[in-house]
This record gives structure tokens, C-alpha cells and sequence, in this order.
């Protein structure tokens, strides 16, 4: 199978190029590096199944021109910054809801009619049900980045059923992992890096927040596709825990061996917008066979020991 | 109160700007005149307190300009043609999702925070639970025209969060009534005119669907803008009762005292993406006190005596 991939050289893109080749696919990536990290595609590079396509999903010509030739696009190219949506408005709607709908007309310029998203828990708004199932009640929502996955899992389904297409719509929790660069842990290592005695929190640390290992996260992807056989198939991933921020930053102080003092920025959510509970229902998936082999606590570490190796991400970012 | 209303030229856009006149306030309609017309705002324009802008919503620094001054956005400029959505599906990207877009931006732009937005009962896709309520399981679309009113839907709730707007967002039935002018009755009409003895129609005819006249529309909205005080606040509006499409024919003929031949297309949906069965529950809206005037039969009627008097609304589409 030729896999096209939007966003493949950013975190979980490159982790799932870096599967799909192993599997043997032929692979195009088509990232335009704002986020993306060419080292990210180093191994990728060197199988002769793959090509990297530096381009923008804004740029529609080009996006179709790459995709010439390939079966299966996984679209995972966006603007993924949840926490200053209200900064930007308009980057939401371009980066997420305008690309997503110029990566569904040129698959259909190409006649490709499989498409793998990435979308988010965030959806859900401030869910009414905990944990949250695919059909929760129709959610409101809380954020830009919420509201421009929802308008890309809509036209989704909209060309599913205008154009034949099958969609496979993935309700993500934060992805924790190998090649993690930006969220939580990052921002507290950075942190800890300058200060090790004190570390600023927004909110009262008590939120709550449920996180996926990548490869788990790929393997779920992988299950889900094999198996799922609507014409359009959501899934939550996630596990079946969650954890709140401080004991995240209890896990990252125990094996940085430091014991900083916390300076929280005070209320029930760390910035407008932000969910002080998320956790998804996962039943679904789980259904089909999938379950996570790392705990949250894992995920964090392993994420954690990561960066510790990868001194130049930090300075980059 | 000074109201600026986008497709205040169009078939529910004008009826309320009319209906806020008589209430005294000051009105600025927004509208390219693509299909709204010129004529529904005659009586409009004998008031002083009334003024015209000739504009698309595309164009944002003219949009952001006309708001000069007002203080509640009405949005109901849109493209409404569910049913050919898929032989332009840049049309429901263009003049619903980054129009609303841009209604919020001008809005921002001169610190306007409340608006009124004309949503979908399409939004709900095919309910798995009917009467749909507002809080129904999170649908999967079907059209790109629903796909487009759930991203402004979407978008508008984040702007409340995000920028302390208020929003009153309105799933409508289809709406009948005076100004009609798309639509079931509007096709029927002009088919039986040509051929008073055959009638072509989409699907089986077995397609139940509810309907809401015009003036019990605006009566509702009203209601809500005056009683509702959430932050995002949602509300369908439709009747409590649905007719089959052949009820709605035979209502049609009766009044026109013919009897014509029905030649069904087929199948259970009309077009792509038609809703074999669209009835909401409307409860939420009559526990504020709301009831409707005319039952649906009364509408359909009433729609078809107002076409029967304006036939250059037939000529001209």
C-alpha cells in the first residue's frame, strides 16, 4: 500500500511513517517543516519506499500533485497549539479546517477514498459524561482547536457519504512518547532545566488528564483500520486512567531526583479553554482487540528520558 | 437596540428585520443580493431606522466596516442548497464556515458580543433518536451543508468561550412561509404550473420531515434572545409534528384543485445526504413559553397561496 502522510515529519506522523515502512508500505510525507522535524524522518530516509514532500496543506495544486499515485492519506498536518487558540483565531481555521478540506478534494482529484484523522478528546467540550464514549451527548465547544477538528471530522464524514469515501476518525488524548515536542512535560523540563527549585503551573495542578504511549497510539490506528469496516469509523484512543498534573510533575521530579517548589497560577483550568477533566471511554477500541501496553506513569517517564537525550529540541523550540 | 442581520434580504433574514422595525429598533442589513432580493426589503426601506449594505461576507474589511455601531449580529447569511452540495462542496466551506468566521472576526473587530445564528436540524445527520433533542449522541454528518453549520456552530461556541461572547444558535426545521423561496413547495409548484398533470419527486416520497412557519420562527427567536441567558445557548425549532413528503403533495394539489400523476424517483432519500426522517424535539424552546400559530399543513398551504401571488419569484430562480 503507497500511504500519503500530511504532518509526517512532526511527532506521531514520523513515529507512524517510521511503522508503516517497517510493514514495508511505501510512504510520501508531505509536511512543511513549521513544526516538523526533518531529523525526525532520519531512519525513513533511508528506505527507498519513502519521499518527502516539502509542502503546505494550504497549497492545493501542490498537495494534489504529491498525492498523485498513493491509497491511503493519513491526515495528521495541524495547528495542534490547544492553548493559544484566542491568539490566532485564524490559524485554527486555516491550519486545521480549510487544510482538512483541501486534503479531501485532492484525494478526490486523485480518487483516493481511504483517510486516516487525527482528532482530538478536545472535541468533547467540558464532557457531562466521564469517561467520555464516542457518542456522548452533542458536545459544545471549549476551543478553537476543538471547534476546527470538529469542522474536519464533519467534512469527513460529509465526503464519506457525498463521495464514497471511508474515514477513520481518531478522538485523540494527549500522545505522550519518542519525538514529544510541546505539551506539558516539555514545558516542565524546560523549566526544570533553568530552575530546579521551582516550577510554575497553570491552574491548580489538580487538573485532570488522561494520556496515550505513541506506539500504543499507533497500534490502536493499525487495529482500528484492519478491522473497522464503516464508512465512517471514530474511535476514542486513549487508556483507561487518568492522572492529575501534579502527579505528573511528582513522576518528572522523582527521576530527575529534585524536589521543586510549585508555583500554581491558581483555578480549576490552566488557560481559557482548557478541559480540567479529560478522560475518554475506550471501550470501543478495546473491543476490537487493542490495549495499551504503558501505564500513563510509563509514558511520562518514557517522554521524560527522551527530551533528557534530545537537548537540541529544547534549544529549537 | 442596533441590529445587524447578514441575508437580511433573504426569506427569514428579511421577515426579521421587518419584525424588528416594527419593534422600534434600528437595522442594518448585510447581504450580496446572490439570492436574497431586493424586494423583500421594500417595506424595510420606507423606515429611517433601516439601512442596506450591499456585501459578501467573504469580504471581511467590508463586513467589519458595515458593523460599525451595532450591538447583536444576527447570522443568517449562508448557502442553503443542502441538496447539491456535493457538486460544489467549496460553496459550504466558503460562504458558511469562513463566513461565520468572519462575522466572529468583525464582531471581535468592534467589540460586538452577541449573536444569533441560523443553524440545522440537518446537524443531527440521520438521528439514531427521534424526536431529536439538542443533547442528542454526537452525530455523524451527512452533508456538507450540515458538516459546514456544525463548524460555525462550532466556531461561534469557542468565541463565546474564548472572547466572552453570548451566542443564540437556532436549529431550524425547514422554515415556510412568506418570501419563500427554495425548496420542496417552491419545486412542486413550478413543476405543476408547467404540467398540472405530472409531478416528478425526489425519492419515494415516504421522506417525513418537519416544518415551521416563518413568522412562529422569529416569534421563537425572540423568545429565546429575551429568556435564555447561558453563554452558548442551543434550541431547535420546529413543530411538534411531521408530514410525509406525498402528505405535503396532496395539500399542495387539494388547494390547487388538481389531481396530478406522482412519478417517484426511488429510494428512500431524495438526493446524497437527504434525511429520511428529520423531526426535533422542540421542548426546550416551549418550556421558555413558546408555542407555534400554524400547524404544518397551515404552513405548506400558506407557502403555496404566497408563490401562487408571486410569480416572478418563479421566473427569477
Amino acid at each position: 500500500m503507497h500511504y500519503f502522510v500530511t504532518g509526517g515529519a512532526g511527532f506521531i506522523g514520523s513515529n507512524l511513517v517510521d511503522r508503516l515502512l517497517q510493514a514495508s508500505h511505501h510512504v510520501t510525507v508531505y509536511d512543511n517543516l513549521s513544526t516538523g522535524q526533518i531529523e525526525f524522518l532520519k531512519r525513513a530516509q533511508e528506505s527507498a519506499q519513502f519521499k518527502l514532500v516539502q509542502g503546505d496543506t494550504l497549497d492545493l495544486p501542490a498537495l494534489t500533485s504529491a498525492m498523485h499515485g498513493c491509497e491511503f492519506v493519513f491526515h495528521l498536518a495541524a495547528n495542534a497549539d490547544v492553548r493559544f487558540g484566542t491568539e490566532h483565531p485564524r490559524k485554527d481555521l486555516e491550519q486545521n479546517t480549510i487544510a482538512t478540506f483541501n486534503v479531501l478534494e485532492a484525494m478526490r482529484a486523485n480518487s483516493i477514498r481511504k483517510i486516516g484523522f487525527s482528532s482530538t478528546g478536545s472535541i468533547y467540550g467540558e464532557a457531562a459524561l466521564i469517561p467520555t464514549p464516542e457518542d456522548a451527548p452533542f458536545p459544545v465547544q471549549t476551543s478553537l482547536y476543538g471547534a476546527s477538528k470538529l469542522s474536519g471530522e464533519g467534512l469527513i464524514a460529509a465526503y464519506c457519504e457525498g463521495f464514497g469515501f471511508q474515514g477513520y476518525i481518531f478522538r485523540f488524548v494527549s500522545i505522550l512518547g519518542e519525538r514529544y515536542t510541546h505539551g506539558h512535560i516539555f514545558d516542565f523540563y524546560r523549566q526544570l532545566l533553568a530552575d530546579p527549585h521551582h516550577l510554575r503551573v497553570l491552574g491548580n495542578g489538580q487538573q485532570r488528564k488522561s494520556y496515550l504511549y505513541v506506539q500504543d497510539c499507533i497500534n490502536a490506528i493499525f487495529t482500528v483500520i484492519e478491522h473497522a469496516q464503516e464508512k465512517v469509523n471514530i474511535y476514542n484512543l486513549g487508556t483507561d486512567e487518568y492522572c492529575r498534573v501534579v502527579d505528573s510533575i511528582g513522576w518528572i521530579a522523582d527521576r530527575l531526583g529534585i524536589k521543586p517548589e510549585l508555583q500554581f497560577t491558581g483555578g480549576e483550568r490552566g488557560w481559557i479553554g482548557d478541559n480540567p477533566f479529560i478522560f475518554l471511554n475506550c471501550s470501543k477500541v478495546r473491543a476490537l482487540g487493542w490495549q495499551p501496553k504503558l501505564t500513563i506513569q510509563q509514558s511520562v517517564v518514557k517522554t521524560l528520558e527522551y527530551l533528557m537525550e534530545q537537548n537540541w529540541l529544547l534549544e529549537r523550540r
